[in-house]
């Protein structure tokens, strides 16, 4: 159903060019693939790729898969030995500077060494300023022939692979995805609230997939009310689809309900999250609404409270005190808006449906600001564009990431 | 700068998979790619692209360049005889029937069988029905093994692909093309009208290159008034970028400039078009307008005026009396919705800019209808996205279509 993924950032050079079977970008473009296996399930590890790599072509593949498995270097030589390819005639390309100590499995350099790999190219540097530059030394200091790709493109698009880690490693916040869906025309909704559908159902299912990936959901407080949202996604263990108007929420591992609001719902209030599901219902919410009564209400249903005076800071105690790596916002736009001019969304993802609602006062994607130049607007960055059935997934990143 | 041409009806293979060297599909991504060539150059002929292929790969290729000038299959096959390829040992395919009639060129199915060819796909019919299948049958005749491509898809990418010559040739309207540019958020201008620039320079350069190619360029009354524009193409002779800001107009070819309006500019107004262009201006306009005073006044400047009592009516004219092929219809919104609405939009392209203006009182996309349900939406079909410079370039095409 969906087209193959595409990077921006690779140009025209992804997907592999034929004429270039084992160029470098084409080699990172698979490796990129690679990574792409391993997404969300990492954490708090990066999502990394390997290839190794002939001018005829690729030759064995690995990605790391979750915390305590083997690195993605580890993965591709075992798939070379599996397959009978000499790592000592091959060049390996990996997505991020193999590791050079020993944490829960041994130095990724060593087994590079131990394999017989003669050259190596490295995407994007390892992000602590501490060890960067030293995977690479001890294999040139072993005779390896070992350096970073000098491809702008490739580094981009590493780093862009790279960025959910980047984020943690780089301070205390989760990683922000802000998912909306749109008509062509930046509408979520008809004049009346109407918005079932806007995307189609290859495109719902992705929402799905995402819901299934991340830690945490989290939406405002006009949502919150409004649509009276469960938040859980509707997959069977091996992905398969369930019945996303089903009633009760799936028995499997959810992600955290969380709603960011200043206007806590009153004791009684009734609403699927707390019915269904309260000891997986989180709301961030000013200092002083965490300590109403309305607070002490939710709290003895189960529901936990996070008092923080913004979002940076109620994002932060998601992650530092419930385990939260990804967040994935779905709304409504006033959140959405208020994230990213916090700088707060580290990833845009618009589902883009190929229709045209033609009303000015149909509900806007985004509202609040009022900037008269054009320069003045929010300016975002397109990493990724793919198909899911007629609609269009659109990634974005911050435009200085 | 732009990334390759992507067809989305091609699914994931195109572009064509390393792993499927002559497969039917990358076979016709190819010629498409070739028929592409000839785009806006061939009226009243359709763009068609051919190519000679093996399993080893696309062997020659060739493309309609312009009336009078050999058909795609001819250039093609005259490829192969340069490059020394033996046509018998090669499939070809052409993204439309061959020709089995003697126009301004002999027939393509008498060239393809006195070279030799045996084996031929076509991606779409001849769309005269008391030819279509004719060529195909002369060649079967023949001994030539002929036939359609049974890939949906392919069809209709190719359907895609003539999609101007099949609107010639089922009725008396020119083909039109709807660009806008928007933000992210369906935005083209601020709440102050401001709106340069939206997208970036390669976009624009993209726009220059349509207005190039078209024989006339569409706008409505509001625009004509609030942007006083010129409606000419910036570039030299050989597609170099010329100063888009200059004051004067190019004196190479130029699109004819067309204002629909009920509102004529009064006798002695000043505007550009007028000031620069008074003969290549022309003004649709209903009837009782026409017939005013300042309709008089415009002809007198030397503008033309087509009265017509709608768009549809309008559109007509300007094929029929001015021998225009191909409409530009830059907007604004309404005019754009209107032509949407009644079915006279074969192709839209959105411009679209990574960037988010987040206000619901800037100027939207469109404006006008008030539908209450998500359903009444127009419905569109995406059939390319590609990237210029920062900017998505999206081509819809209506959802029947």
């Amino acid at each position: 159903m969906d087209q193959r993924l595409h990077f921006p950032a690779l140009g025209a050079l992804y997907p592999p060019d034929p004429a270039l079977p084992a160029g470098e970008r084409a080699c990172f473009a698979a490796a990129l693939t690679e990574a792409e296996r391993g997404r969300f399930a990492t954490a708090p590890n990066p999502c990394v790729g390997a290839v190794l790599a002939t001018r005829d072509g690729i030759l064995a593949r690995g990605y790391h898969a979750a915390p305590g498995q083997p690195h993605a270097e580890v993965m591709c030589l075992r798939d070379a030995r599996d397959k009978g390819v000499d790592p000592a005639s091959a060049t390996l390309f990996v997505t991020l500077e193999p590791c050079n100590h020993t944490g829960r499995t041994p130095p990724c350099t060593r087994a590079i060494l131990d394999a017989g790999v003669r050259s190596v190219v490295v995407g994007h540097p390892d992000p602590n300023p501490l060890v960067a530059g030293g995977g690479l030394a001890f294999l040139r200091e072993n005779g390896v022939n070992a350096r970073y790709s000098q491809d702008p493109d490739v580094r981009q698009a590493c780093a862009d692979s790279l960025a959910d880690f980047l984020v943690w490693v780089g301070g205390d916040l989760p990683y922000v995805i802000l998912k909306l869906a749109t008509t062509l025309d930046g509408r979520i909704a008809t004049r009346t609230g109407h918005s079932q559908w806007i995307t189609g159902p290859d495109a719902r299912r992705e929402v799905h997939q995402l819901r299934r990936g991340v830690g945490a959901v989290l939406v405002g407080g006009n949502t919150f009310r409004e649509d009276d949202p469960q938040l859980t996604h509707r997959l069977a263990e091996g992905g398969a689809p369930l019945d996303e108007t089903a009633d009760d929420a799936h028995p499997l591992k959810q992600p955290l309900a969380v709603v960011a609001t200043s206007r806590l719902p009153e004791p009684g209030a009734v609403c699927r999250l707390l019915s269904e599901r309260p000891h997986q219902t989180v709301f961030i919410a000013p200092p002083a609404a965490a300590e109403s009564d309305q607070a002490k209400a939710l709290v003895q249903c189960g529901a936990r409270i996070i008092a923080a005076k913004d979002m940076a800071e109620g994002l932060k105690a998601l992650r530092r005190e419930l385990g939260v790596h990804h967040v994935l916002c779905e709304g409504g736009g006033g959140l959405g808006l208020s994230l990213l001019e916090a700088g707060l969304v580290h990833e845009l993802r618009l589902h883009m449906a190929p229709k045209l609602l033609g009303d000015a006062e149909a509900r806007p994607l985004f509202a609040g600001r009022a900037p008269e130049r054009m320069d003045e607007a929010l300016g975002m960055r397109l990493t990724e564009a793919r198909t899911a059935g007629q609609d269009l997934l659109l990634t974005f990143r911050p435009q200085d990431s």
